[in-house]
């Protein structure tokens, strides 16, 4: 069915089922002007935005349009896990091309629901509108969090220990499948990493809780990339190991199958979306343990260390220093999340 | 300068400075994974969102780009202002097709932060990202207001006068000089209106706070269809008086001169921008004074009345039904903001 079937507010009637999700803090949604919600009064807010663009941050033949709304909504959500923070109301923004069927955008809006459900959050509204040719998708996402726990990328201190919440690099072989056009059967699982990211609202929560992390932030970028932010951010260097790095063993099988280079896929590429931070060194062995009664990952990669840059250890024990430059939307073209 | 000569981190440095109007309640801003600020504890959250799009909402050789980043502000702080509430927080996304020069991208944030400092408004955070063809600008803007006194599009009951706070039209006579390729010399102002509307926030806060109005919208589709709005939402009709539609004398001018429709560009197009409401009959010359000491216009236009469907009483007496639908960003194609 075609879009111009049905119009814009026949649209929007189409996907209002199912979008809110705790209907008790929302006052007005859907269907006017703004959308009003109440907060908890004695907790922060926080806000982020992520807009998604074809033929920048996805191929449309390449993902089904059910995973590219869980993806949409994912990155958002995962940003506010890298805070420590709740996922609460979001507002969605489209920019539909002519040739995009009213089924496509149910598969769409199906994908954003799906996640919203999972991780409580909102669908209050936004902006339906037409497109010339691209189809752009923008997420703006609220969340709450108390203000002494939320953790940032400025805190790391010399002496921190550096963590993960789960594996990386499987996106970035997904990725290397689609743009290799690889059989894709044998890699379901690095596919699957690539196309349907879970964010890790709930490790996120237990480590910002626990008050014995010190920085924190999202793989998009890669370890490399956004280990060089916290670096930065707080004025420190790193010292990460290369046998440390978490990977699944169907990467390890897929990038002995290739011959691929290991460093760039696992710590280079991103759109893991796992959490990467650092915390004091006393507390690697309780956060692992609270994490794992969640079933959560906790893996100690690295050390923060005086001065800047980061180094890495290689397998041969001998350190080399390691390129922070992740993805530039400006420098150079990539099909990837920027 | 080419937007690849200083990257994607170089460019967020370089628009970064003039963007905290508040600084009291940003916890975190620009530079991390979200923003983090404060709330007052004993006000709703009220978040908006627009998205638009070159080639769809405007044309990128005939807005400055300083007007073009003022607009995109100006109509989310408008859509709080439909609610009579105030803005507070926002983050931009943007996509930036690669023919676009920095300094055309420094000319729209000089304009975004233009008008926030206006509206006390924060520019906290966003995304940028690169663009195939076209550019997109996504606001996500939040706001509060108080509980009780928010006006929604569901309010108005039969025996309302309707109001309006400002003069409409001006804006579509502009665009129509843009398409019909006119002389631009005589008509500046109503280029003006088209180009950098200006929202009315305080107009919204006066009436929201008088407790005398029962529903708000702001002009963006045409006073036809935002005024149906309200009718469906309210479960009521309308009756509007054509005499009383206020215009400006250019206005006036315009239509006379080149023959156009005074209802068609009066009610019909939209993107005014003032706020179109209803109220309680008896608070019409108290609201009328209370906003002309704070230089605000408010003109009775009609009444709400029983039943469905607008009518419009025109200068002969006669009352005709009015065509309710405005645009339609799927049903047909124009270029103007949906």
């Amino acid at each position: 069915m075609k879009l111009r079937e049905i119009g814009e507010f026949g649209f929007i009637d189409r996907i209002k089922g199912g979008c809110f999700i705790r209907e008790k803090n929302v006052i007005k949604a859907i269907g006017d002007d703004c959308c009003v919600f109440r907060t908890t009064s004695d907790l922060v807010t926080i806000l982020t935005t992520d807009m998604l663009v074809e033929d920048v941050h996805f191929l449309r033949g390449a993902i089904a349009p059910l995973k590219l709304g869980r993806k949409s909504l994912a990155v958002n959500i995962s940003d506010i896990a890298a805070m420590g923070g709740i996922p609460r109301e979001a507002v969605i923004s489209i920019a539909i091309p002519p040739d995009l069927d009213v089924e496509y955008l149910d598969a769409l809006y199906d994908g954003m629901k799906e996640i919203a459900g999972e991780f409580e959050v909102n669908l209050l509204g936004g902006d339906t509108t037409s497109a010339p040719k691209h189809l752009v998708i923008n997420v703006a996402l609220v969340g709450e969090g108390k203000e002494e726990e939320l953790l940032y990328r400025s805190g790391a201190r010399a002496g921190d220990i550096i963590f993960l919440t789960g594996y990386v690099g499987s996106s970035a072989a997904g990725l290397d499948i689609l743009l290799k056009k690889r059989e894709v059967d044998c890699w379901t699982e690095l596919l699957e990493a690539h196309f349907n990211p879970v964010p890790h609202v709930r490790a996120g929560r237990i480590i910002s809780s626990s008050g014995m992390a010190n920085s924190m932030i999202d793989v998009s970028d890669g370890v490399a990339s956004d280990l060089g932010h916290i670096c930065i951010e707080s004025g420190v260097g790193a010292v990460l190991e290369e046998s440390k790095i978490p990977v699944t063993k169907t990467f390890e099988k897929y990038v002995a199958r290739f011959g691929l280079d290991f460093e760039y896929l696992s710590l280079h590429v991103g759109e893991d979306y796992v959490l990467l931070g650092t915390a004091r060194e006393s507390a690697a062995d309780t956060l692992g343990r609270a994490l794992a009664k969640e079933g959560c990952h906790f893996f100690v990669i690295g050390r923060i260390v005086e001065g800047q840059g980061i180094k890495l250890v290689g397998r041969d024990g001998k350190a080399r220093a390691m390129d922070t430059r992740g993805f530039d939307h400006f420098r150079k073209e990539r099909d990837g999340e920027g």
